[in-house]
């Protein structure tokens, strides 16, 4: 069972990701320490006594779906209830609408603790703070106060509705339509699918954040614009009126996180005999509406990232305990009675050790991005600026590295579990199943990739990505000047690591620069997880700079997995060419 | 849906492998070249016609367990009649009971391809013919009589009963015992679990072998017998008698192969009002069981790697066919009308030429272990105890290696399917799911690498493995001087990466001579797979040298993905002292 692991969450935040700095700074106004120290305690509490414990029977019920309404598996209604009512929903929201403003870092911190307990528990609320942010920025005042106090408590849940048959990487082939009709408001018409949390029983309402076309918009991205559509309608003393003409025509059969409704829905069919168009209001501009879900998509990225981290932490500790008391065969350091419990053979060790790293590594990473989003929110001018190019760099590495992470752990983690990990009543195999969906959602890992590639290295006109390396250089030195034995070759293998990385980055710019954008896209993959295990062997390093326990996990990381960055660099540099060649082979006549 | 690729199957078979000049020397007697082809072409149709439409219906039914007995899903009984009727099960069973004698590496061959149309539905064979070779080598006649004939032509199965739930990996803590009756016979006594085709409706009977120990045999693995012990007694006529005393008390409820019943079994409990007790007889001598399971363990390890690659090449097809419909975006290199398919991308290209390249090296490595047991079976004297040493050499590779790969490509295949990969209606999810057993059973994948660290690199005193390695050097020799540009940097990266082989391997029988096993155990995984990488690599630019329509792919993966081997050298040789200092915290005080 999951414990929360509240001391290493609170020390990444404050020592690694630069919260402590923040703290003492003043950047948070008045919070402080013992105040975040009492809420990461508190939601460690709630995410392992209450969350956790209803993780197996979300997976093994799932949701259900009759005549159009969709029933959440036993005690998740109940378990919502409590969770918005302990103000968890609210966290990080605006204060101007009830919420605590508190910093993402913290929200980030949470929802890793929600997740871990319980992926698809996590993946709703997400959704919903998608929507606050998106109608906080954009919506009219007069959407704002209907809606937003009630999205930010969580007494009603907002959904996300891009993808269509269709259109799925490529919102430029997008179909749904939306007709004014004269009063201000339009109806829409069209077929969205896998809309997460699309219909449910946690909330009496559901506010859809959906994208369509008006007639006569312009073809492509260009002509998309972002519609408000409730469940049920809002009047004036918010109170709910009529039923929306917008229904649940089906669930997805998924592989993990069957507890998270995945929806089929259908604007505008004349559900219930309605007059045909789900009635709608427009959220920011006309043919405006990829720009409005570009924050909340970016942010979004991230909480899926903390999916990845999320698994890799659950399946980290199962497989740890599991190890420690799973006897077989005989140990050269146990001289205890009977067989050894397997933690003590250098294989097991080697695969959980490989799964702390990574997992501490995804965190790291993932939290700092988070730093940088609070810092650029409270910021001003160019320093505001520079922490939004830091955070726009790091969210497709948080997004991307941590969900594949969360994959490659979790799957580690059934390894580990030897004949029972392949039983689904051991629990393993769950987040090997709930895991596989982070890479692909929020945009595939393929795509955070290019976007790392082709949006992310030209900013700041192609330096901010240098003057962070520069920061992960200085880590490497201070390791070297701190001459601690147990670092070990750490400092050297650092070097070389960011070397790779900074030989990879400068050839990707100036093949974007020289217009070569398929060999660019060709290195993205591989560039995108040396970028990550470089920064990430930065981040243990600082960690072990900051206490001495963790140094021996940042030498693990040094002398065994951050070699892998060599081959890379090769992969980003010399591999285009004869991928371009062989791929050919792959077309169909 | 699965297409066996029976060409490619066939050119590894004969020019990688070995079997064309095999068979040009006469090596399997007056097998020709035809015959091998039509029997290929005859196991792809019925694989892809008649095994894989059953696959799906097979993964949603599951096998049922009522009143201990099994139900296999819809068509499955059906199935494998007509499997049987086609003489697959005999295809390379012993002559002298019916079998047809083939080699092994056709075997290997047409395994590969039961086990791409379903895996639920291959394992079930592979214990049969485990059981089949058992027999053969160590029992005694009468038992062999009355057995083999129906074992060899599949019109009953048989099983392997090794662990118990406190003796997996370890089998010395096996507790089963078995007393004699003083007829010859022994009553069993004990419970099994993981039985693979435990109990089921396929055959009328089922033959199981099962260890367990003597009264006062010597504790640990030196006092385990093997018993036959089947589910009816066989009258000297031939004609089923009485039940024995075993039943299935339970089937597991599994992450994948949900087809495959995976049983508990119970023997000697007095099952329906017996005399408590199964009766069994001895195979082979007493005590010494465990050497008796082994050679049929070899090969079960090999038939379990060919499980890894039936699902990589399963799951390589089925990406392959959805990036060539599945239409996002825009390509450089496509000028047609509407979005382009997928497969025009450079990240999905390398998503699938990843998937292809390890499936073929995976299939090579198998392939070549499989010759290398028809060699020996087939040789004399000092060459036939080489092939044995190759043989004992590739197997770990061949079943972990390929298994990690089978994982590795399902994992993508999922990926490549983006949102609809997730959903199991898609089938690339269920790959997903059955292949990561196959890392798990007939001995994890980490014992897997130590067995081949500690017991396969002593062999001919250190340098059977050295003369492999030099087998392999000579093939990047061949593509130097062969002077086609197409290789790219084929015979460099070739060269680097079995300098990595070589200085690893050395530096691991080292350790092994200097008796530093933890520090050699701590390093076998990766050099399994380091080892596994270069071996592959020579094997593709084999293939290269062969037919020139496969140097594109060679080049591929030498200039993309052998470059690993770097890493996983450092790590073989740096790593242990970090891991061996980082690994204490992970043990519970």
């Amino acid at each position: 069972m999951y414990r929360a692991p509240v001391e290493d969450i609170a020390f990444t935040l404050k020592h690694v990701a630069g919260l402590k700095p923040a703290l003492d700074a003043g950047t948070f106004g008045d919070l402080g320490e013992d105040l975040v120290d009492a809420i990461l305690a508190e939601a460690g509490r709630f995410a392992s006594e209450e969350v956790a414990p209803l993780h197996k029977i979300g997976d093994e019920h799932g949701a259900v779906l009759k005549d159009a309404s969709v029933t959440t598996p036993p005690g998740w209604k109940e378990l919502y209830r409590r969770w918005i009512e302990g103000g968890w929903n609210a966290l990080s929201g605006p204060e101007e609408f009830g919420g605590q403003g508190l910093p993402t870092m913290l929200g980030v911190a949470a929802l890793e603790m929600w997740n871990s307990a319980a992926m698809a528990f996590g993946i709703g609320p997400t959704l919903t703070m998608g929507a606050v942010e998106a109608l906080d920025k954009h919506a009219s005042e007069g959407l704002k106060a209907k809606y937003l106090t009630k999205l930010v408590s969580g007494e009603w849940m907002g959904t996300m509705n891009l993808t269509e048959p269709q259109a799925g990487s490529d919102l430029a082939a997008l179909r749904s339509r939306a007709e004014p009709v004269g009063d201000g408001s339009y109806r829409i018409f069209g077929q969205k699918i896998f809309i997460t949390y699309g219909e449910h029983d946690f909330t009496d309402n559901i506010v859809h954040l959906v994208l369509a076309r008006l007639p006569d918009a312009p073809a492509g991205t260009r002509g998309i614009s972002l519609f408000l559509v409730p469940k049920f309608f809002v009047n004036d003393d918010g109170s709910l009126g009529a039923r929306n003409d917008v229904f649940c025509s089906g669930l997805e059969h998924k592989l993990g996180i069957h507890a998270s409704p995945t929806c089929t829905i259908i604007y505008g069919d004349g559900f219930q005999g309605a007059t045909p168009g789900a009635i709608g209001w427009l959220i920011g501009e006309e043919n405006k509406g990829l720009a409005c879900m570009f924050t909340m998509m970016n942010n979004a990225r991230l909480a899926v990232g903390m999916q990845g981290v999320a698994v890799a932490e659950t399946a980290t500790q199962k497989a740890i305990a599991y190890a420690n008391e799973r006897r077989q065969g005989k140990a050269s350091d146990y001289s205890g009675p009977g067989m050894a419990p397997i933690v003590h053979h250098p294989d097991v060790q080697r695969n959980l050790l490989t799964m702390r790293a990574l997992t501490q590594i995804a965190r790291s990473i993932s939290y700092c991005c988070a730093h940088a989003l609070d810092r650029a929110r409270l910021g001003e001018g160019e320093a505001a600026a520079n922490w939004r190019d830091r955070a726009n760099l790091l969210t497709p590495l948080a997004k991307a590295f941590s969900t594949d992470v969360g994959v490659e752990v979790a799957s580690l983690g059934v390894q580990v579990h030897g004949g029972m990990g392949f039983i689904e009543e051991t629990g393993a195999a769950a987040l090997y199943r709930d895991a596989r969906i982070a890479p692909i959602y929020e945009g595939t890992n393929g795509i955070q990739a290019i976007d790392l590639v082709a949006r992310k290295l030209p900013l700041g006109g192609g330096e901010h990505v240098h003057s962070y390396i520069g920061e992960l250089k200085a880590v490497a030195d201070a390791v070297r000047t701190s001459n601690i034995d147990g670092f070990g070759r750490t400092a050297d293998n650092l070097d070389r690591a960011l070397a790779d990385l900074d030989e990879a980055t400068r050839f990707l710019q100036k093949l974007t620069a020289d217009g070569k954008a398929d060999a660019a896209m060709a290195g993205a993959t591989p560039y995108l997880r040396l970028f990550s295990l470089a920064a990430g062997g930065a981040y243990l390093a600082q960690g072990g700079l900051a206490d001495r326990n963790r140094i021996a996990l940042c030498r693990f990381f040094a002398e065994n997995l951050l070699g892998e960055t060599r081959a890379l660099k090769e992969r980003v540099i010399d591999g285009a060419e004869s991928l371009a060649a062989a791929g050919k082979a792959l077309i169909s006549a």
